[in-house]
């Protein structure tokens, strides 16, 4: 029974979760799966002690590992990682995209066979091209993620159980694995571990749905959808601050200003990062949004009104079905 | 004591309103008028009489005259409007801006000399040349005005008496009368009759603050804060709609998406006569904003993470103090 209990649990469970970076979406997570009863032990590795304490106090963390980048920090590559990474079964890295490449390296050497990676960052392509750089034959264990939820807040405090209940993960597997067309992942053939499967289910444990894409497409989308309306509104903003009065403009900027560029209120660091990461994908879209609105600006120069009615109006249906939805 | 009431209350209300166009803008400051005591008569005149019907149930208007475009229209230019005008005090023209250089060549011939006129259109300029073509030497008696208030509704149904209350209104009377440098106007100095400063009255009447800018000045204003953000906005969309998969993208729009192409979801004819109307100003936005564009697109493609990090900052930075006015 025992023998019976451990085999089925662990095709719905993990035994050991390691999470690199105990912030809103790595301590949700954490939260999530331990309310789901999907895990067993949770060991939070983070930069500082104090944020580290605070995960273990709110019950986030069973345990803590203060690891630092620098090679010269005290618990860099310590025994307490090795041994924690020795039988981890679940590794998450919820620290910044830019951090994910030489996180990968370090635990390389300690990686358990039977382990699962993998992250939660908002880029794939670069991600998954630093898995296959740092973990080489075993980029198989390294499943990209990329969880469609947030705050307004950050930080371990701003944590929830339910962040991801009812919410989108894209799940970014090797390239050979999925087919875009239809949105489907083609399990790993190699026996005993089937990274795609159980990183889906740790995320349909706490509630989210799963989609799968390539790198490529994810990073198309989200260039799309996400990327480029960030830098088109830090854009609107900037063009204000350049102007010659930009105090008069603020002072008349109304709700369809604001909501315009309330995303211009973003973490500038972050979305730096971003933008660097996703540089290919987020150039195109830059491209192809500076053709449409020439072609606006055409129209306008030549006072074609029907021309612009035409896309206000498909614009205007298609915001509006999304609305509905 | 009678001669000294009709001639305090002729300072500080009305006598009879007519009003063009009884919508939402209209109807709301026909109640709003009444509510404060500061009207006499409220005719309304509309192009059906279903509408006007409504606006009288609602006792938005004590009177209604029916009056097509169309001069076949049986009521074009009737004897009622011709009455009514004769001793109307103020004349307010809710209607849409492309209206309005017709009616004003319409009720020339009937405005009595102490009257004032305004209108509530989004653009300046061109009302304030249409009304220098339509009035001639009397274009003095229009004022032309813009309340910066709205509702996601329309029709006089939801109009309310208090939308005025808070909110900013720019007037925009002939440049030689405005200091755009410090944002005053100079009185007329025609005997009798001064309209800027009765339609500052009526405007702070139901609660509402006047700032005075020339129409070029505005008209530059409004294009940079709300006519470029909603072309914007439109062109988004759609870029979206043009890609190889917009029911995908659509699929993770996002809130940053959502809040961004809000306005993309507003009226298409309003905002192809909004954009015609201040064709120049927009333009010089249009390429103002591109330049901005193309500076990103050219810190991004050489990768300076450090200039574009710099306009996010700045542009987070003037965003949050917009939010904490």
């Amino acid at each position: 029974l025992r023998w019976l209990k451990d085999n089925l649990m662990s095709v719905f469970s993990f035994n050991k979760l390691l999470i690199f970076g105990v912030g809103l979406i790595g301590g949700s997570l954490a939260l999530a799966l331990r309310h789901q009863g999907a895990t067993g032990k949770i060991i939070g590795i983070g930069r500082t002690q104090t944020s580290l304490d605070l995960a273990r106090e709110l019950g986030v963390i069973d345990q803590a590992i203060v690891d630092g980048d620098d090679p010269s920090h005290p618990e860099h590559g310590g025994a307490a990682l090795a041994e924690a990474l020795s039988d981890a079964d679940l590794i998450v890295l919820a620290t910044p995209v830019v951090r994910i490449e030489g996180l990968l390296q370090r635990i390389a050497p300690y990686l358990s066979p039977s382990a699962v990676v993998t992250d939660v960052g908002s880029t794939k392509t670069n991600v998954l091209a630093a898995a296959q750089r740092a973990l080489g034959d075993r980029s198989i264990q390294f499943v990209p993620g990329h969880p469609i939820a947030g705050r307004e807040f950050s930080g371990v405090q701003a944590a929830l159980a339910d962040l991801f209940m009812g919410c989108k993960v894209v799940l970014c597997p090797a390239p050979e694995l999925v087919n875009d067309a239809v949105g489907e992942v083609q399990a790993e053939v190699r026996a005993g571990v089937k990274p795609t499967e159980r990183i889906a289910q740790m995320w349909r444990a706490v509630g989210a749905t799963i989609h799968w894409m390539s790198a490529a497409r994810h990073d198309q989308v989200f260039a799309a959808v996400s990327h480029l309306p960030h830098v088109l509104s830090f854009a609107l903003v900037e063009q204000v601050l350049r102007s010659d009065d930009p105090a008069l403009r603020f002072a008349f900027a109304g709700g369809g200003f604001r909501d315009f560029t309330r995303i211009a209120a973003s973490n500038p660091e972050m979305w730096r990062d971003i933008c660097l990461a996703n540089r290919e994908a987020l150039l195109a879209e830059i491209d192809a949004y500076d053709s449409v609105l020439k072609q606006l600006r055409s129209a306008l120069e030549a006072s074609e009104g029907k021309a612009l009615e035409a896309v206000f109006e498909r614009a205007r249906q298609a915001r509006m079905s999304l609305a509905n939805k």
